[in-house]
């Protein structure tokens, strides 16, 4: 990646420390390494406030260059700051809503004469919640392979096929169409494979992950997702893979039917495309996420559909969430929250209404925040597409 | 899952704590609630070392039972216990390898009267290390699926394919055999998608993940596995897929080339035949680890393929690991690993060795110990396969 936006991006880092009367990061964490190196190494960058970042490299073995120094482990770093010239930290912070228990111990130890704090995770995601222009690019083009994949999806439906089975095709098409495969998820029990295609009434069973739907699953290993229910006439399903093509994870949720559905389903999707119109028209620099949570539920209240929305007997309790390198970033459109929006920032906006006997129906795309409103990076076509 | 089993891996921890002289054990991490409760849940399974465990669940909202409480925060747990009549944990382990650092502290703070260790990581995979009989029966079913899947790669292989595309072919036809598909690894930096397909010298190149291979991948954001190389003529690739099934991390590697290779490459593969021979011959219950490493060092090194023995530039320090829940569990075949094997350990045995100019040959199987010898749970055809 090239250095003015690896730059841009230290110095976002280091403006938030500098408030905190940080001198220096380690970090260590796969998207963070990401974020602020360009690509995962095994190995910790050094940033400090005031010089520049030194790349403390153990695998893989090939990279080279200045400020890059290789090591076996971490207890190597003091000593080569100090073969440098170089003054040992003061308060150093740490990756600590990420990194392991004893890894972050181990970690600290090494800095015996610092203070050490655990605020990396917090500040740097904070950094992260602000994209920058070459960022929100690799959002589009990662919304425009999406997108592609999506709209190829009638053409791999089969009658007769069940959840999984049509799962499998379309988990297909994205990795052919180059999506990466990985689904990176902050929050150590966050787990998923590629996203989810939810059927009829499995959309509505209850999961231990913090994802807009549940789902049951194929196996209790992995509660979530597809369950081999059969794809039946008058249900409808939503598709909801991450759309990680470029390290960037877009997403995206689409609505199929089988057939025709009971005009209840129609009126419901309805009214998620009225809530994500009167969300958008909100959505300005400045706007409050927990207004757009509320002006939501009041949408979904009126519509007389607040029992199905975003969920049945378990509801997720928010209805959009910051994107970047992982699907769960800042800001996060819930109740209380106060955080207000920014230009850069880029977040999915999800109203789903579930109807017992029918299926998910609703809308998710992703939005950057402009200085006036929104950009919208997915671009499929959003009535329920009939098979 | 049943009880009986669900108990007999609780007591196989409880006997590890009792040495410790550990009262009481909090589990949450996934891959651990699965081992001990059957299923992944967002909560903590409270394991004293004599009296039943009990479930402090988070979500999904629909478990009920004896000994199930449900909760909204952890800071609950010790006024529920006390509501119980229970005492209060005198030494508590805690996931310290696995649980963020703020996580962990959180949870400690649960419990100001308390020693609190982090050694529940240790402690848990080492009882997870020797598997019971049902894990081992999940292990023969996942195994049998896996080869179902690698017996149909010629099938999808078409000419002019790049690995990429061949890859999306496999991990479809893992898929539609039941594969869950999600990868878990352990390390808080271990990440890769389904598996990898390694072809030509896209074999050689180092990468910043400690599996036994590398790749340069397709995104500096995952920098392992396929790099969107054409597959040619008088190359071999090797698929080595995860094969997640039952929530079990089977692991199996196989070869192919397209149309016939060097000589070379045939004897650098009946080398590893002999290898994987030779340790299935000394891998009975006493055996040690590193000399088992030792004898493959031997023979590959009298053999004259030493150079290009598990990787070129940059080679893994090991020749097979446990497998599990993860794929990279207890037993390590590998330097100064003087741990014994014992019945009931289940291991990935991997001698490959990587060709310039030819790719990656050589073998991996998934291998269960038994009272005198071993098991072979993957049971493909060995040979290069020709495409």
């Amino acid at each position: 990646m090239l250095q003015p936006e690896l730059k841009l991006r230290r110095d976002k880092i280091r403006a938030l420390m500098a408030q905190q009367g940080i001198d220096t990061a380690l970090i260590t964490c796969n998207v963070n390494l990401i974020y602020t190196y360009g690509c995962v190494v095994s190995g910790y960058l050094y940033l400090p406030l005031n010089a520049p970042a030194r790349l403390f490299i153990k695998r893989p073995n090939d990279i080279e260059g200045e400020h890059i120094h290789p090591i076996r482990k971490p207890e190597q770093i003091t000593g080569l700051l100090k073969e440098c010239g170089l003054p040992l930290p003061v308060k150093l912070m740490l990756e600590g809503d990420e990194l392991p228990f004893t890894e972050y111990n181990r970690l600290a130890a090494c800095f015996p004469e610092t203070e050490v704090v655990p605020c990396g995770t917090a500040l740097i995601r904070q950094a992260r919640s602000v994209k920058t222009p070459m960022e929100i690019e690799m959002f589009r083009r990662s919304g425009a392979a999406h997108t592609k994949a999506y709209e190829q999806i009638p053409s791999v439906y089969q009658p007769g096929m069940t959840d999984r089975q049509l799962s499998v095709e379309i988990e297909r098409l994205m990795r052919l169409e180059g999506c990466l495969g990985i689904f990176r998820v902050f929050g150590q029990s966050m787990e998923i494979f590629m996203g989810s295609l939810l059927a009829g009434d499995n959309a509505a069973v209850p999961s231990p992950y913090d994802f807009a739907l549940g789902g049951k699953g194929l196996d209790p290993s992995l509660p979530g997702g597809v369950s081999g229910t059969l794809l039946q006439a008058g249900q409808c399903f939503m598709v909801d893979m991450g759309g990680n093509f470029y390290g960037y994870m877009g997403d995206m949720s689409r609505v199929f039917s089988i057939g025709k559905l009971p005009e209840q389903a129609y009126a419901a999707h309805q009214t998620c495309l009225e809530i994500q119109e009167e969300i958008v028209a909100m959505a300005k620099p400045g706007a409050v996420c927990e207004d757009m949570y509320n002006k939501a539920i009041e949408i979904v209240t009126k519509a007389g559909f607040a029992d199905y929305f975003m969920g049945v007997d378990q509801k997720a309790k928010f209805i959009g969430h910051g994107i970047g390198l992982e699907i769960n970033e800042m800001p996060v459109l819930a109740p209380r929250m106060k955080q207000e929006l920014e230009p850069g920032m880029v977040f999915a906006l999800e109203p789903k209404i579930v109807l017992p006997g029918i299926g998910p129906v609703g809308i998710e795309n992703s939005w950057a925040v402009t200085t006036d409103g929104l950009e919208k990076l997915t671009l499929c076509k959003e009535e329920i597409i009939e098979l």
